[in-house]
């Protein structure tokens, strides 16, 4: 696979390479969801909160799309993944970006001895930003090192986005989780006023609740170990304070945490504990499933499996690694359900009679990552200024109006 | 097939059903032909026209895209049907919505164990409408179930359009048909003036002809079984006054009219005739085809036939339902032929000797389903109020500027 | 093949029929690179120059997207070429309009036995512009004899744009190549003042050189026989003064000039050679790698090889007709080299450590293709004047503000 020119760069360790991929204290190219800071999260969370309220009005939604519309996206998918695909799509569009895409490898150039580093910098001359899924492993990282080079010889540095690569990180989708995790625990909801809100009601009840990610603890539930979702995930909330997470997994060494993993979240002190059910008992007598804040349910990978690898598992009672109703009314009433999605409707990880359950945020999950994704763009373009300009004047303005000013 | 939440609605009847598709007196959802009625097909005819006239000057144009740009339109065709998804494309793009499509099934998650619901209701979250065409009966009425169903709940209820499916309705080409008809039984010609127009001269050859729907000769030649263009088209005629429907078809149970349509076409007061040929004479000794106000031509399907049907089917005669240059000369000078199109150049029932003959409306009638498209979708977003407004503000403007008092 | 309508059209000598693609002093139809002549080029180029200048800019961007909102393009891609699909899209969007495709020919509607012809005539329905790359010969030639007919029948004549077709001319890919020649040769420089320029500099060293296409001398190597590009840019080389040809081959006729070539451009005028390396020495004693103001490399077509021709092949040393470090010192400073990409990694006619050599102007050679196109399609709505204009004004203010005036 010819990326020798950049492929020595891979080995190097994180904290050298983040900074290659940012520019005035800005991300220029996503490629690691390790280069998520809890600052830099705070403003992607706000400016998204920002696109998604105004994208609620034609007049909001118009502004928007004055943003960018000198810019344009390629979404280069030879990965194929229709949700991320459509939101990316649906992120751009709501930025005014134009977009077009690639998605069937056999379309390309490779065919005919091209490599796949020529293609994307071909790419990198007609768009603004190319947004890629891959299965070759490292290719988005690669592309990253080739836009930079082209910078320091002052061409056109064409930001990279990576939207999942085999079974490498996937960056954008640990952006989305978080952020709904985060808007699930600032609890708000739409009926808050002066004189009720959420929060204080919650806190009858759960009197140390805190607002915000600090101090919770998240459940994993489900193909712990092969869903890369999960460690991209994982990397975020370890930046968070007194972060405690919990795995409820089969005890079976393709599904349940890796000793890797369990080692490098005890290094940045998170509390870690494994499950092997919903009920299993904690030191207060109550069941595990009671103790979270969240819990994030996965699809177990069966695609991906051998038939000896099948057969081996065909021991293990799954039924435990389901959620139904009755499970839920376990959970404390405030916690949040996400799921990456799809669901699996023929295993049944989420039946859909959890759907109308409040604590069911896999369906908002999903529209998050529209917002989510628009708020990176927004930031990668350092619009996101403008965003809060407007808003504060739009808001301002409608709050004017309604007290009979304007 | 896991639609089972909304399986059970499915045989409830059309008039229970059709008004949960409205809401506010406008179409929500468009799923079946049977949901137009002839005040809406006027009021979509009107706006269609509009339309048309608008997106020929750039400012009429630039005023259309004004009107949705804040919406994003998903193309969902894992059918696929070429002119159907360009025209729906087109119709969009004119009133400036933003259009994605996802065409190809393999790069769904369907094959991750998702469900067909939850793939669209997680369209429904990124898009503002959902166009579909699909090989799976009902899914768009169960959508719209769904998408109702999240609207109690005040969740978003984004439109569902059916925009074929399987052997079930094709409603959009159903009003793109009629719409074609509407306007060749107008008689309105470019060069109509004060001092002559295209109506009053055919009166002095066809004293009895009158504008409009009512009363008209529809002629239906080919598949008239399998064709559901036929169905569809026959649902919106037989809501008009004294339609005579006459079908011209091998006498063959699986292209001629079934017996099940006849009643119910019977029942709705509609006279219905059958022939074997096109010269096949009536009362007055003159052929059919010389009594048809409009002649609509279908393709044999021969893609589905199999191998003991088709040595069934090579006794018929076929070149009887064949159009050519004599059999046209034989129709009347106002009569329209249409086409739901693709034609068979193999098959050869249009061959293209006919194209300039003026009564030749196949061609245009394909461009007017973009017309009756972008008006259908002006109505479910309520913007065709705003169209009318500056149609009149527009036109009465070039009016007064032609007339100098600009 | 059922486009015999227009059949008979085809043997019909080029300068019977470009008149016929021409409409008011402007290309209509885009069909073959000899409907460019020198003075239509340079207005493209000009064009060209300008979309370039005011792409730099939010608000020249924002200029272009106005100039054609009210336009939409179809690409009807049924042979794939990611370069030149992207490269179109870009250009379309650059000026504002809207952008649909149609790539995968099992989708069409060939398959129900639609022709080719009654496809893109309903393309033409519902797009302003289509841009199409087919298999089938001549398909573009032929749309465009379909839409002139319309045409003359006072019905919408929509331009149609040869983007390449099986073993025919690539009028486009000539276009950007030109374009990309005559700014190399330009000898403008970023850099250029009032006190220095690179012209002024290259004539220390070359005291005969002039700007501009005439005079200069053009090498050609690789695949020169099969490489379409090849001919279509000959052919508009041809229509430059003094224009002289070398060709660096293997000695075999399948890679070699072919005779009819040959002739053909001695007959222009143009003065050719040929040569097996680019160390072959010229009469000064130097090789005539020295001697190129322009090389145009190719790659080796091997996908269309026969096993029998594979062997035949097997005997040449191909690294004679591969660019290394070494061969690319020995080319004059100011050469230019191109490739119309994509390039073979595996062959290996321009290895990477090529590309940081000023002479490398492949990768800004695939980025003109989109200012080029863009040119093209600004001429053939008629919206270059506004460029100008606007380009006009838009520097004039720049000066002023510079200066002080504003």
């Amino acid at each position: 696979m010819p990326m020798h020119e950049y492929e020595s760069m891979l080995s190097r360790p994180l904290n050298i390479k983040i900074p290659e991929f940012s520019h005035n204290q800005r991300i220029r190219h996503l490629i690691f969801s390790a280069q998520f800071d809890p600052h830099t999260l705070n403003k992607l969370f706000h400016t998204a909160d920002k696109i998604r309220s105004l994208a609620k009005s034609k007049e909001g939604h118009i502004f928007l799309k004055s943003l960018l519309p000198h810019k344009k996206a390629l979404l280069y998918f030879t990965q194929p993944s229709t949700r991320t695909f459509l939101s990316f799509d649906a992120a751009c569009q709501t930025l005014g970006m134009g977009v077009q895409s690639v998605q069937d490898r056999s379309l390309s150039s490779e065919s005919k001895g091209e490599t796949p580093i020529d293609s994307v910098r071909m790419f990198s001359s007609y768009y603004d930003m190319v947004i890629m899924r891959s299965v070759t492993p490292n290719l988005a990282e690669c592309c990253a090192y080739m836009m930079n080079e082209l910078g320091s010889e002052s061409r056109r540095n064409t930001p990279i986005i990576n939207a999942g690569a085999g079974a490498d990180e996937h960056p954008t989708q640990a952006l989305l989780d978080i952020y709904t995790i985060e808007r699930a625990m600032s609890f708000y909801h739409p009926k808050n006023s002066s004189h009720w809100n959420l929060y204080d009601e919650l806190r009858q009840n759960h009197p140390n609740l805190t607002p915000g990610l600090n101090g919770k603890t998240i459940g994993f539930c489900g193909d712990v170990r092969r869903g890369r979702t999960v460690r991209s995930l994982l990397t975020l909330l370890a930046k968070y304070k007194d972060v405690k997470v919990y795995f409820i997994t089969a005890n079976h060494e393709i599904l349940r945490l890796s000793n890797d993993l369990r080692a490098r979240l005890q290094n940045l002190f998170v509390e870690v504990r494994e499950f092997e059910s919903f009920e299993q008992t904690m030191e207060d007598g109550k069941p595990v499933i009671n103790h979270l804040d969240c819990l994030y349910m996965t699809r177990i990978q069966k695609e991906h499996n051998s038939a000896s690898l099948d057969e081996d598992l065909s021991s293990i009672d799954f039924s435990r690694y389901k959620l139904n109703k009755q499970r839920v009314t376990m959970m404390r009433d405030y916690a949040a359900i996400l799921h990456p999605f799809p669901r699996d409707d023929n295993f049944g990880e989420i039946p859909i009679e959890v759907d109308t359950d409040p604590r069911a945020h896999y369906f908002r999950q999903a529209r998050n990552g529209m917002w989510a994704r628009a708020a990176l763009i927004s930031h990668i373009f350092d619009v996101d200024g403008e965003i809060a300009d407007f808003y504060e004047r739009y808001t301002a303005e409608s709050k004017d109006y309604n007290e009979g000013v304007l």
